[in-house]
C-alpha cells in the first residue's frame, strides 16, 4: 500500500503538520509550555516580527491550540492559554527537545534539565507501550491501515 | 528567566527545528518509517516537485537524518536510509500521529493502526517517566536551566 493511493489527508501526521508544521509555530508552543502567555512575552522569547507572531498567534486561536483570553480592561489586554488540545501537544515538543539534546547538543551539554516532580528524578521522558511497558523501539512497531483507510481502500 | 535572555541557539528544540522544522521534511521521514528508500516513492507519497523533494532529501543527508545509498549501477541509482539519528525522529513522529489521531481525525476514525510486535498488541505509545514509569503531565515537569545555559548564565 503506498501512501499516494489512499490520499494525503487520510494521514494524521499530515493532519497534525497542517496545524503545527511550521518551525516558528512550533517555538511558540514550546515558550507557552515555558510559561509565555502574553504576546509581549512570545515576542521577546523568539524574536519574530510583531506581523508574523500575530499571524501565527491567531491561526493557533483558530486551530483552537490557543485560547485568547482578556486579562486587563484599560487598556484591553489579552493572553494566548494552551487548551487541551494545545497541552497535549507536549509529547511533540518533549520528543524535539530529546533529540535536539542528543543530536544538535553545542560542547556545553544540555540546555535545559527537567526534574518530574512526582517522583523527583533529574530524567527525559521515554516513549513506552502502555500495554508492556517497553521503551518503544521503530522496528517492534507495525503499521497497519485503522478504519479510516480500510474504508477508503473498500470503497 | 527568559529565552530571550539567553540566546535562541541553546536551546534543543530551535536546534532540532532546524533540521526538521518543516511541513516536507518531516512527511518525508513518516514515508521513511513507513519503508519508502527511493526518490520515486518519496515523490509518489508525498506529491512533492521533483524540485523541491530533491532539495529537501540533499539536506536531510547533508544533516546526516538519510544516508544516500547506491542500490544499482546501471544506470546509477541511489536509495536514502534513516541513520541512527534519523531513527531516533521516531518518538517525534509517533508523538504527532498520536495528537492528530486525537485532535484531527475526520469520521472515518484512525487512519492507521500499531501493533507493538514484542507484545502483540494494538497500541498507540505514551510519553512516560523512566525512573517511576508514570504517563507524563507537562504539569509534572520543571524545566530548569541544564549546563549549556549555566554557563552562559554565570557570563
Amino acid at each position: 500500500m503506498r501512501w499516494a493511493d489512499i490520499g494525503e489527508d487520510v494521514c494524521s501526521v499530515s493532519r497534525a503538520l497542517s496545524v503545527v508544521g511550521d518551525r516558528w509555530t512550533l517555538l511558540i508552543i514550546r515558550s507557552a509550555f515555558l510559561g509565555a502567555r502574553r504576546f509581549s512575552e512570545f515576542q521577546k522569547d523568539i524574536g519574530l516580527t510583531r506581523h508574523r507572531l500575530s499571524d501565527r498567534l491567531n491561526k493557533l486561536v483558530e486551530d483552537q491550540v490557543f485560547e485568547k483570553v482578556q486579562y486587563q480592561s484599560n487598556p484591553v489586554r489579552y493572553e494566548y492559554r494552551l487548551t487541551d488540545r494545545g497541552k497535549e501537544l507536549y509529547p511533540v515538543i518533549m520528543t524535539l527537545v530529546k533529540w535536539g539534546d542528543k543530536w544538535m547538543a553545542g560542547d556545553g551539554g544540555k540546555p535545559m534539565e527537567y526534574e518530574h516532580k512526582s517522583c523527583g528524578n533529574n530524567i527525559m521522558p521515554v516513549l513506552t507501550c502502555p500495554e508492556c511497558h517497553e521503551e518503544i523501539d521503530p522496528h517492534d512497531m507495525k503499521a497497519m491501515p485503522g478504519p479510516a483507510l480500510q474504508a477508503l481502500m473498500n470503497g
